[in-house]
C-alpha cells in the first residue's frame, strides 16, 4: 500500500461516472468515483468523486455546468481544476467507465504490415506464404520495428495498455514499444531452424541473454523466455529455458497444444507431420513437459485449444497460465478451447489475439465478447460465463499470466496508472445502460475508447492519439506493402 | 436494365477507391470506379471513374488536388462538381469501399430499450425478465417506436441498410424506419398468446391484415406474415398465413429450429416443455412444416441451429431461406449453426443480428466476421467459408431472403442505391490493405462506416447522421430506463 504522505505528490485526479476496480471483486462497479494518481504515476487511492474533489480542491469551472452530458462523445466540455492545488491534473469522464487498460497476453506485433496477406488459405499454405514473406523482410531491422510500432498504434487506440509479445526482432519490439509508451512483456525468441537472427537454439539464447542485458533498465519492458513451440525446439532447450526463467523468475511464453494435429503427432512420435514434437518421447506434448519439470506458474501457455480433463486437472495443479485466443483458434480452424472447464478447475486463464495475420485485429474487446459467448455455448449455459468474468481474463488475469501483477491488472493502490476511459451510452449501440460491465463486454467496442494512460502518462485523448503520427505510419505501411506485393508476384504462382 | 437517358435524369455519381459490386460475383473489386445514381434514387450504371467523371463533365477543385489520402479518415476534402451537369452531386470517397448496404435478415427492433438488461441470465430467466417487462410497456405505442427509432439509429452508423423486424407494433416500426430513411421488411406478428395486440391468432391476423391495408404505398417498408414460431403458433394458423403469403406474394418469417428443447420436445411431443411445437405431429418441426406443404422460397427460417443431413437436403430442395445470427445463437448458448454444410447443400444463408437483448448490438460486421469464423472451424478448414462468403451472406443474400433481390443487395442497373462507404487503410486497425474484401470482414468495424444511402437519399454522411438528433434519442432512453427500473424493482426479487 502507498499513502499520498503530501498532495504534492499527487500529480492527476480522474473522475468518472463508473469506475471498474475489478479487484476485490469483478463485478464491482463504483458509482461517481475517482482514482488519484501520484507524480510517480502510481495509484494513491479510489475515493467517491465528490470527496475526493473536496480533499484536493476542485471545482467546476465558473461557466456552465461542465457536468452536462455530451451527447455525442465528442465534446465533453468538462474542464476541473483546482485553485488550492494547481499542480494537480483533473480529468473528469462524465459518461465513461474508468478501468484497468486491456492485457493482450499473447500477440506477435512485428507481423502487422502483414495483416491480411494470406487469409482464407488452408493453414500449410498460409505458413508457407507468411514464412516466405518474414524469410526475405524480417531481416531488416525497420521492417520488425515498423510493425511492432503499427501495432502499438492499434493497441493504444483500442485500449490495450500492456502485451505479451513473441516475435524477431526483440530489440526492434522494444524500440517500437518504447516509443510508443506501451508496457510489455517482449517475448526473448527460441525456434529451432536457423535465421538471420541466430543459427541454431544456443544462437538464440545468446541473443536472448544480449536483450536481457541491453534493456535491464527499461521502465516499461519487462522479458519472457520465448520458446516457440514443443514442435520447432528440442527437448533440452525447453528445459535449459524453464532453468533460465527460474533462475531470474520471468516468464516463459510458449505455443501449446494449439491444433490436434499437434496433439496426435506427438502422441504417435508421427515425424512426417510437422506439428510432432521435438521430443522422443511417446505422448501428448502437455505430459512431455510434465516429465521435463517445465510446466508451472511462470508458463504462459498460448491456445491450449485441445485439453483432455486430466490435462485441465494437470495445468491447474502446476499453475500454468493459458491464453486464450479464440479468434485466431476459429480463424485458423483449430478448435474451440474449453474455456468454462479451465475456469472452473481454477486455472487462471487469459486472452490474447494472435497475430493479425489470424485474426485480423488487435482488439480485446473481440476476444472478451468472443470467449463469453463460447464459453457460454461450449457449457450450454448463458451464465457460465458471465461478462465481469470476461471482464477479468482482460485484465487481471492477463497481468497476473505475464508476471505483473504488482504493477497492473486492477485499480488497487500501489498499481501503476495503466488505465483506460471507455465511454459508454452516448451512441445508439450502447444505449441504455442497465449495467456498465455489460455494455462493455456485449455492446461497446473500441472506438468507444477515449482515454488511455500508461505509468500516468497519457496516450490518448478524447480519442486522439497524443503522439503517434498517423500520417507518417501510414506512409510506412505502404512502403512495405509495396515490397511485398513486389516481392509476392516475383515468387512461383504456387506459393500463393 | 434502366438506362438514364438524357444526363438531366442524373442526380448523383459516388466514386471510391474501391467498389464492391457483389454481383456478378462476391470476389470482385473495381478499382477506382464510379456508381451513377438517378434521380428515382436507382443505379443508372457502374464505371471507371474517369470514364464517368469525362461522361458528366466532373472536375477536381480548383484549389488543392482533392484526391490526397485523408491519413486520418476525419477530413476528406474532396469537393468535386460539373459545371457541364450543376444539378449532379459528385461524392468521392478515395478511402474507401463503397458497396451495398448490409441486410440484417432478423432482428426485433422495438427490443431495443432492453439492450442488456437481462445478461448472463439462464434462458428461462431471461425469458421471464424480458417478457415481464414487455408486458408491462409495450401496450404504450411510443415503447415501441422508441425502441424501433433507436436500433434504426444504431443500423444507420452500422451501415445496415435494410433489416427483417418482427415485433409489435408494426405500424410503430412502420413509423420509426420510414422516418429513420431505412428500408425494411416489417413483420405482421402472429403468436398464441393473448397480448394487448390481440386476443387470439385470429385477432392478430387481423391486426396484420389492418397494417397490411394501411401501410401499403409506402415506399421503403414491405411486409412479411410472421408467426413466431412453431412452439408458439398452431398448425392451423401455420398453414393459414402460409396461404396468405402465397396469395400476396410476401415473406413468411418465422424462428425455426433454435433450441434442441424445440427439436427433442416436438419430437417426443412433450408438454411439459415450453418449446414444444404446438401440433400434434410426432417430429421435428421442420418435418411438421413439410408435412403442412408450407416449406418454400418465401419463407425466412431464423436460426436453424440444429439441423441433420436430411434436413439440411430439405431446405435446400424448398428453397427455404435460412437466416444465421451467430451471435444470438452463442449468447444463448443455443449452439452452432452448420451454415458451410447449408451453403455447400445450396441453401441461400442470410445474416441476422437478432435482437439487442441477445447479442447486444445490430452490427452485421460482428455477425459476417463471425459467421467465416464459425463456418471454419466447424468444418475444419481455413478455406470453408472465406471472406467474400461472408460478405455476400450479409448483403445479396440478405436481399433474396427478405424477396427484395430486385431492389437491393448487389449494385446493378436497376436496383436502388441503397449503399454504404466504408474507409479503409486510415487507422491503425485496418492498415495495411492485400485484398479490401478480407479488409472489411476481418479487420474493420461499424466505426468505418463513413457514409450511407437509402434510395439515394443519404442517412450517414462522413460518419455523421444527417437526421437523427442523438441528444433527444439519448434523452427518450433515459426516460424508459428509469421507468423500467422503476417496475423492476417493484416486482417480487426471484424474478430477476
Amino acid at each position: 500500500m502507498v499513502r499520498a504522505m503530501h498532495h504534492r505528490d499527487v500529480a492527476l485526479v480522474i473522475s468518472a461516472r463508473y469506475v471498474l476496480p475489478i479487484e476485490p471483486r469483478s463485478d464491482l462497479v463504483l458509482d461517481d468515483h475517482a482514482v488519484v494518481v501520484d507524480t510517480a504515476g502510481r495509484i494513491v487511492e479510489l475515493l467517491d468523486r465528490a470527496e475526493a474533489w473536496d480533499k484536493y480542491g476542485a471545482e467546476w469551472p465558473a461557466v456552465g455546468d461542465g457536468g452536462v452530458r455530451s451527447g455525442n462523445g465528442d465534446d465533453v466540455k468538462v474542464e476541473v481544476s483546482s485553485p488550492k492545488c494547481p499542480h494537480i491534473e483533473f480529468v473528469h469522464l462524465p459518461d465513461h467507465a474508468l478501468m484497468p487498460g486491456f492485457v493482450n497476453a499473447h500477440t506477435h506485433t512485428g507481423m502487422a504490415l502483414m495483416r491480411g496477406m494470406a487469409d482464407d488459405e488452408a493453414l500449410f499454405a498460409w505458413l508457407q506464404d507468411i514464412w516466405k514473406v518474414e524469410g526475405r523482410f524480417t531481416s531488416q531491422p525497420s521492417f520488425c520495428y515498423d510493425g511492432a510500432y503499427l501495432s502499438a498504434a492499434e493497441m493504444i487506440r483500442n485500449g490495450t495498455t500492456c502485451f505479451a509479445d513473441m516475435y524477431w526482432d526483440p530489440d526492434e519490439a522494444v524500440a517500437a514499444t518504447t516509443r510508443a509508451g506501451l508496457r510489455a512483456l517482449i517475448g526473448l525468441i527460441c525456434i529451432g531452424f536457423p535465421s538471420h537472427f541466430a543459427k541454431d537454439e544456443d544462437g538464440y539464447i545468446t541473443r536472448g541473454l544480449q536483450t536481457l542485458e541491453k534493456h535491464k533498465h527499461e521502465p516499461l519492458v519487462r522479458f519472457a523466455w520465448s520458446p516457440h513451440a514443443p514442435y520447432t525446439v528440442s527437448d533440452a532447450t525447453l528445459k535449459r529455458l524453464s532453468d533460465l526463467s527460474e533462475r531470474d523468475n520471468i516468464p516463459y511464453h510458449i505455443h501449446l497444444h494449439e491444433t490436434s494435429e499437434e496433439c496426435d503427432a506427438s502422441e504417435q512420435l508421427n515425424r512426417d507431420s510437422g506439428a510432432c514434437h521435438k521430443s522422443d518421447f511417446l505422448g501428448r506434448p502437455v505430459a512431455n513437459l510434465e516429465r521435463l519439470g517445465i510446466l508451472n506458474s511462470r508458463m504462459l501457455a498460448a491456445h491450449m485449444v485441445h485439453l483432455t480433463d486430466d490435462e485441465i486437472q494437470l495445468v491447474a495443479a502446476r499453475n500454468v497460465n493459458v491464453v486464450h485466443c479464440p479468434t485466431s483458434n476459429l480463424k485458423l480452424a483449430s478448435g474451440f478451447c474449453r474455456t468454462v472447464d479451465l475456469v472452473r478447475a481454477g486455472v487462471n486463464v487469459a486472452l490474447g489475439t494472435d497475430s493479425v495475420c489470424s485474426n485480423n485485429s488487435l482488439d480485446i474487446f473481440e476476444e472478451m465478447k468472443m470467449a463469453a459467448l463460447l464459453g457460454k455455448t461450449l457449457a450450454k449455459s448463458p451464465s457460465s460465463l458471465p461478462a465481469h468474468i470476461a471482464l477479468k481474463m482482460a485484465t487481471l488475469n492477463g497481468a497476473i499470466a505475464l508476471g505483473m501483477q504488482d504493477l497492473i491488472g486492477s485499480l488497487v493502490p500501489g498499481k501503476m496508472c495503466d488505465m483506460i476511459g471507455v465511454e459508454l451510452g452516448t451512441r445508439a449501440g450502447t444505449s441504455p445502460i442497465f449495467n456498465p460491465i455489460s455494455t462493455l463486454v456485449y455492446a461497446a467496442s473500441h472506438e468507444d475508447v477515449k482515454e488511455v494512460w500508461v505509468g500516468g502518462r497519457r496516450l490518448l485523448r478524447k480519442g486522439k492519439y497524443v503522439d503517434v503520427d498517423m500520417n507518417a505510419l501510414l506512409e510506412r505501411n505502404r512502403f512495405w506493402t509495396e515490397k511485398i506485393n513486389d516481392f509476392r508476384n516475383s515468387q512461383p504462382a504456387t506459393t500463393h
